[in-house]
């Protein structure tokens, strides 16, 4: 159990590399502008060993299809503007995350497998407020924990009305943990149950049914078994038809390249490498050559055009990073090329919005840079000659804990490249918001408006480390003198510190300013479930998690902390 | 150390009461519209033994006066508009919570200590904000850890310039643990430093000093030794005229009545009632006789009058329940008394508002029932024949996870009480903010604006169970028949739950709507911290708590989570 997987030196190595082709426990299908989803899962399709996926259950590797899917629908199908979710088993959409999964996986396992599924959520909220594609749940059966979640994700639910299919969050009850993808703020914040219900509800193991559950807010409409299927058409269509989503001929997301020799991973256009002595990952993200002709070249070019083909690599960066290398606790964010040549791309992209693919390419930007601030390691952006933090990746450096640009040269190369520069442009300004909304300059700046406003007058000039630095821009400009010595400190005292410590602070300096649903799902509500997770009443060899299908109940310590 | 003090089967009893004659660490002076706060902590004065607080450290007994005293300044000096927070030692304002008492305090008591710190913060904040009295730190010395926090929760900051006093937040590099009383979050969201400095300052273990503590916003200015006193001095007298706060005459806060005889502690106006068994507390309050026939009569009753004796109850009572009764998971909040009553001391408050002692009686209720909100324990507020809910008593049973309310009488009592109404009033429409700055009834109602205008439409009205459930303002309405058997499954069935899952719960679901430094302070910040409490990092054998002052630095598990 926990403690064994615990002790594992080497848990499974996980890729997020899939494609419908490939999926075991969920089927994509598109009829005109309405795609369904069907989950339908594979028992013995487990990610790890030692569990069976029983009742349309879920553990990390069905989740990894779901958010594969989500995404190729956003990019290989602009013709669809509403999705149906459902289930192909009877009379169960979904019974949450695979209780035996959560019992034997480490801690670690647990928060990173929490902060993927939340931020798959996430994406499928973002789908429908930013790409027009409305989710619309399809509960066939029953929604318990994690399967009522990924509901709650979704614009509207529909539940069939059977005498027995019921959407609960047993969590509380049955396991001693939250619902903690989302589910207890989506309740509150989201769908406005009262909350004394909410109390009421997610502590009933049983949950609700029927028209109380719209009573309650738990679902926006029940419907009788002979009429399900046409009203969840209905609403599909509907939706569909409200959408402003205009698009056609989706473009192929092309399965990654990616080649690991050693410690050194590569992509087409970024590579990472890895310090295990210093605890480290370098992440050198290559700039474009130039920008795309036109708007019909960027179509044709596709998964291949740089602003798309780099995102995709760096969100499957900080993804494999994250699940498989949790001793490289600081990040170090490097690029390489011409920033006027990544301004360019800015400039094409900003011009073009209105296009359906691009807009997706900027979304996409957005949802991985909002990764970046979710990510619970220490982020340093290394701004050096020969770098190009313009566009959006200047927002990768803005996400990071601090910035470091060198001011001036580095005199001993052999043809030392010309000082770094850094570029503001409207991808800081409002393209890719945080998740409460704010820019990353917003949130920088939260205390200083007059600050705020001479970053952004600064927007399109070329900005050296003494310009930088004098807007607030950069942590540190060091010159040549003192760069190696002054980085080198900075990575070894971070080395030293706590991980947990720098962990919660991260946590708690990224987020400056109002909260919204999003962030109280990350902060707020996947705090307590962390401490909940580590807590003996979980995950203690007489915890609920653990004794969860024995016979036996938990035995709690009975002491409010 | 922790392991030994987590299996005591008794911690000390905490006692809140105490006065400025019997204070051992902080001193207060007045001086006309300035009044001081000097905190010269002894040594030998821990609440518990087992440590020396060095330094000007602190533990609950030193904050238990801190509290006393900020509440003795609201009512008992409605003539002091600025105070003055500063250091009787040497070169040290306050090293911050003393590490040895916390090295060898339960995961619990840490928890716990936290809350109460916090909420004393908030209540200096609010003592600023709500009652004119602008609290100015005065640092004369440095502030590390928790006594750079204590600065950080006034509204000025002044730090001597003497080439060596600093503000530093050295949890980070030092502890493993997070500046858990509010740094972190007012670091950014309040003074709004920019959070790559944040981050660079929270990982400095000797801080900053002088003019760059200035710039980065840490400070509001550093003045010389031979100019401090008197740029403290001007500072206070501007805050002091800038204050709308205008009053004579405070009244004394006499010390509580109470008396504790077996499993019930009685106040003048409350009684406490423990069940171990079914793990309960009882809360019943008792409501007036009358209001006060006029403001002189209020203003000569003082701490005798019902309105200001029974929420000092009130607060003492959670707080010691907090404290010492951990395995009393669920409170019961019950009344007494004619609810027509309660209304007539709600409308006399309201009438005299602009009267600073009545104005000082509501912002204390609404600290009281704040925390409520912010209480790991489970509330039900029972409503039933011969209860007084109107008014703030309302507002107590808002704050519950669920109210229950008795349709029609109990029939078998020998004289039946007529069946119990609930009043709504400004108490509830917006006397009585939540943190966030939200209505309980709004919070209540995030979903649904009609149900809110409903709830509001109906006050000054007798509610009685029928109209109260119609109106969402209680959870369930069972009659005589049902209300014995529903009442106690509820009970037993929340003490059968996993204490951690509900505190996790209660603290996700109470808190819909919007977050701001107090909120996020309570959730985001305190989950993370709470989270890292229970780590071996920090809490271990190895972990920096308990290796630090030893000699040996600790030993961190490197992997990121």
């Amino acid at each position: 159990m926990s403690v064994t997987h615990e002790d594992q030196a080497a848990p499974p190595l996980v890729s997020f590399d899939t494609e419908p082709a490939r999926y075991r426990h969920w089927r994509m299908s598109v009829d005109g502008p309405v795609a369904t989803l069907t989950l339908d899962v594979a028992e013995d399709g487990g990610i790890t060993g030692g569990y069976e996926l029983k009742m349309n259950s879920y553990d990390l590797g069905v989740d990894i299809e779901l958010h594969d899917a989500v995404q190729r629908l956003r990019f290989e199908h602009p013709e669809v503007r509403a999705v149906v979710m459902t289930s192909g088993k009877d009379r169960m959409f979904c019974a949450g995350a695979n209780i035996r999964m959560l019992a034997q996986a480490s801690h670690a396992w647990k928060v990173n497998f929490c902060k993927f599924t939340n931020e798959t959520r996430s994406g499928i909220e973002d789908a429908t407020s930013c790409s027009g594609q409305t989710y619309i749940a399809a509960l066939n059966g029953t929604a318990a924990g994690g399967g009522y979640e990924l509901a709650l994700a979704c614009d509207e639910i529909v539940l069939i009305d059977d005498g027995s299919s019921a959407v609960a969050l047993p969590e509380v009850p049955l396991l001693g943990v939250l619902p903690g993808t989302g589910g207890l703020t989506r309740l509150v914040d989201k769908r406005g149950v009262r909350r004394d219900r909410a109390d009421v509800f997610a502590t009933t193991a049983e949950g609700v049914r029927g028209e109380k559950a719209v009573a309650w807010r738990l679902a926006d409409e029940t419907v009788k078994a002979r009429d399900f299927a046409d009203a969840v058409q209905r609403r599909a269509r509907l939706a569909a038809d409200r959408s402003a989503r205009a698009g056609a001929g989706g473009i192929r997301l092309t399965p990654l390249r990616r080649v690991t020799e050693g410690d050194v991973t590569r992509y087409d256009h970024l590579r990472v490498e890895a310090d295990r002595g210093a605890g480290t990952a370098t992440i050198v993200i290559a700039g474009p050559d130039e920008p795309p002709g036109s708007l019909d070249e960027l179509h044709a070019e596709g998964a291949a055009a740089w602003p798309l083909a780099v995102v995709r690599e760096l969100d499957d960066a900080i993804l494999t990073l994250r699940a498989n290398e949790p001793a490289l606790g600081t990040w170090l964010l490097s690029s390489e090329g011409d920033p006027a040549a990544v301004s360019e791309v800015s400039r094409f992209l900003l011009k073009n919005r209105e296009d359906w693919l691009v807009n997706e390419i900027i979304q996409f930007w957005k949802r991985t840079v909002r990764r970046l601030d979710a990510t619970s390691r220490s982020l340093f952006a290394l701004i050096e000659p020969g770098s190009c933090f313009a566009g959006p990746l200047l927002e990768v450096a803005l996400a990071a804990d601090r910035q470091y640009m060198l001011d001036g040269v580095f005199t001993d190369a052999d043809q030392p490249a010309p000082p770094a520069v850094i570029r503001v442009d409207e991808f800081s300004l409002g393209l890719l918001p945080t998740a409460s909304g704010m820019t990353r300059l917003g949130v920088r700046f939260c205390g200083a408006q007059a600050e705020l406003d001479a970053a952004a007058a600064a927007a399109g000039q070329d900005l050296d480390a003494a310009r930088a630095a004098g807007l607030g821009l950069v942590t540190e400009a060091p010159d040549d003198l003192d760069w190696d010595d002054e980085l080198r400190l900075a990575i070894e005292e971070r080395a030293s510190f706590s991980p947990d410590a720098l962990t919660g602070m991260e946590a708690n300096l990224r987020f400056a300013g109002p909260e919204n649903c999003e962030t109280k799902i990350f902060g707020r509500l996947s705090a307590w479930q962390n401490w909940i997770f580590q807590r003996p009443n979980a995950a203690g060899p007489e915890g609920a998690l653990r004794r969860y299908g024995t016979g036996q109940r938990a035995d709690y310590d009975r002491k409010r902390v």
